[in-house]
């Protein structure tokens, strides 16, 4: 591997690692243990999963690859907040959005070049990109794997 | 920027932007508001504080970049649980360290190419670092990112 090839590879296993973390943590749960807040008043286990699904099915535009997979779930767990509306998805179905989202992103990443990795995302103008070349997919990527981080330390917070 | 530094400047990006959160979050709290447990029966803002200092404090010498400047820090945030000791250090005393660790961090990574970054860390042997170019400083640097946000997450979640 060249020093860029590793470099990408390395920030690619860091975002595998804590997904893989967060399947540990939802998948198997039940729709009854799916219910329990993380601390008293706040977010449910449920809102949670869907909340990473619907972030992590919105880096699809982001990142230049097609369409989300399940809009349907910015309404339930972006836009609204926890126990503001009815009706959310029961697990098994979770289960399956948040394994659709998640490998469709990790195939992609795999046939990113580095090139691709260091190229805007398509949130940003090209004029903004110029003055910041951070602006880049890349940053997308750590960017969403800190966000994946800071809920997976909530979620240990939860009464077992 | 070449590509490899364009990375390497995102990889640093997103742990300043983590450093920078966290300090929102701590500094300027009293000592009565840092006894403040995250939820019921978890630790307290004092002791994540004081456990992250503890950690990054420790990157050092993974790093190659010398010794820990608070050693002490190890024994009463690393390898003691929280409220099993007595006598944390105050407030004031965190945020020296706190801020002394990070910026000694901040600054080594701006002196660091992109050979260094790809390069082993101190804790991995040279065989194993062959058969696993992935333990390498950068590698450090991501997962310290994740958990730097995995605590903020949880400091998110404290009474205020």
């Amino acid at each position: 591997m060249t020093p860029e090839q590793t470099i990408i590879a390395s920030a690619i296993h860091s975002w595998k690692q804590q997904v893989e973390r967060a399947d540990k943590v939802f998948s198997g749960l039940t729709d009854h243990q799916l219910q329990t807040e993380v601390a008293p008043g706040r977010n449910r286990l449920v809102y949670l999963w869907g909340h990473l699904s619907a972030v992590h099915d919105a880096m699809l535009p982001l990142l230049g690859l097609g369409d989300r997979l399940h809009p349907e779930l910015a309404a339930a767990f972006l836009t609204t907040p926890d126990k503001a509306a009815d009706g959310l998805p029961p697990a098994a179905e979770l289960q399956r959005h948040w394994g659709d989202v998640n490998g469709r992103l990790l195939a992609a990443f795999g046939n990113f070049t580095v090139s691709d990795w260091v190229g805007k995302h398509t949130a940003v103008s090209d004029e903004d990109f110029a003055a910041n070349p951070l602006r880049n997919r890349l940053s997308v990527l750590l960017s969403r794997t800190s966000h994946l981080s800071y809920h997976i330390g909530q979620t240990a917070l939860a009464p077992k």
